[in-house]
């Protein structure tokens, strides 16, 4: 673990303490202790498979949200990349933005012990730095189970499927917004999304082209389509929609495009001709892919024009 | 590469550009063309070596730096991890913070590949965010190399060593505050370091203990001893300046003191008790390790009573 630079009294405070609380849970024997400037991963031989995302305060996640949310968001966006190539979590680095805050960061370093453990991730190294503003970063590594679908491999003819429903999270963050209070599934989908890792893993030897959606599932299909040289066709009343969100926004065509461009649903979106293996999570076929690029939508009245922005601004208000 | 959730604004505009920029370099095959959310390493069985390091505008580097120094410099902190353990860095995931600034951005981009292309380091994944204030994240992987040195393993009466000179780095930095426009040797030292990658890999065979100096030869000399459970003994007048060092701030104990405190050093500090290998650049011995904890230091005139900040705070005034 890489602290800041740090003369003694910086040392003595925030740094150690949060240092020492992730020590508590990083025993893995990569980690080193947290007690070096490196990990050491021993493979194998193992395909590893490298992902890295990064939150951003009053970007990714709101000020307000509860510090073991921000943990789990954290680990959650990356173990969502992982589910969505098949693969098996392993470890991971943490860069931390140190504040002044030294509940925030007790909290924010127990909600992350427990992400990790959940996901049964071993806690290995990185780094913690000062600065304005929390930028948080974790890169997490796991391993290859077979074959990892990319996103160009679909096939002039294969349906197009995502699993659970859409805009949940979205629709969690208006709620937030009109309401700091805010509790329920909708909140939840947006502080402490539950990506689809054991389905995944089963999905990766049959599909095509598999990605999870993060920045909204128009955006997320279209660049399954640009990286096959395709077009995603979609059938806006096929997008599963949870019956929190139709109780919210309904179920118009204005409703189902708010969802399907709403980002940070973290479901699989995936591209198939084979049948599909048994899964625990339900998976709704929403088109296919044809010839041409980009995406093009219709509902039971006819062809939908595509809303000027079709993923979703982080940006917080 | 994992992008920012992006309008289509966004998306054609400064992100596209950083990432073509990337991309431009990025043609390893563990990268998949930066078109996919993960990286995926084939390791061979190989023991990989994992370290990550931040840099924080107008924390860890000036906002009047040349991009293409801040990119070299996020390069180079992380190969200096790798150096110490005598590993042989391989791929990288960068997370990067979109500004507002094209031009700087791409100059950036220029200069990442060229400080991976002199390190022969491959550019596999990453993602970008935006949000105010630059932070810079790169996880740098290598392969380990035989035996990786910890700081624990320093021995009673092992000699201390530390590679090239010391406090160049915060010289430069002092200079650049009193004139944005010097030039020369101290400057280079604080916004291109030189890690000593062959050097580093030619020890870690025979040191006892090794780390890089980042933080400050004494704060982390003192972070040799305790993990080995032993104090270093320093010979203030060992501590190897420059001639720029000197002839900036004498050869004092207050100048040599300050040297000792600087940090961004990004030289090898070890400990060894076995004749040294034929190296590329001069090593010193400034100590040796006794029985007792933390720093000992002394000079031509007696026992030195050690300052209250043993290390460097990257803050910049």
């Amino acid at each position: 673990m890489r602290s800041p630079g740090s003369g003694v009294s910086t040392v003595l405070s925030a740094e150690l303490s949060f240092i020492a609380a992730l020590r508590a849970f990083a025993t893995h024997p990569a980690a080193r202790g947290l007690g070096d400037d490196v990990a050491l991963i021993e493979t194998d031989g193992a395909r590893l498979i490298i992902t890295q995302d990064t939150l951003v305060e009053a970007v990714h996640y709101r000020p307000d949200d509860p510090p073991e949310s921000v943990a789990w968001k954290l680990v959650a966006v990356n173990i969502s990349d992982m589910a969505a190539k098949g693969g098996a979590p392993r470890y991971a680095m943490l860069s931390f933005m140190l504040g002044d805050d030294l509940v925030w960061e007790a909290r924010f370093a127990a909600g992350l012990g427990d992400a990790l453990a959940f996901y049964d991730v071993a806690l290995i190294g990185g780094d913690t730095v000062s600065g304005k503003g929390r930028t948080l970063s974790l890169t997490l590594i796991g391993e290859a189970r077979g074959t990892v679908p990319g996103r160009g491999g679909a096939q002039v003819g294969d349906a197009l499927y995502v699993s659970g429903t859409i805009g949940d999270s979205g629709a969690g963050l208006a709620t937030l917004r009109a309401d700091p209070a805010a509790e329920g599934s909708l909140v939840n989908a947006y502080q402490r999304p539950m990506p689809h890792l054991a389905a995944g893993q089963a999905l990766a030897p049959v599909v095509s082209a598999m990605m999870d959606v993060s920045d909204g599932l128009l955006i997320d299909a279209r660049r399954i389509a640009g990286a096959s040289g395709l077009a995603a066709m979609i059938d806006l009343d096929a997008i599963p929609l949870s019956a929190a969100y139709r109780a919210l926004y309904g179920d118009s065509r204005e409703a189902r495009l708010r969802a399907a461009c709403a980002g940070d649903d973290y479901q699989l979106l995936f591209t198939c001709t084979l049948p599909l293996p048994a899964l625990a999570i339900p998976v709704t076929r929403i088109g296919r892919m044809i010839r041409g690029d980009g995406v093009q939508l219709s509902d039971r009245d006819g062809s939908v024009p595509l809303p000027e922005t079709l993923g979703w601004l982080h940006g917080l208000p």
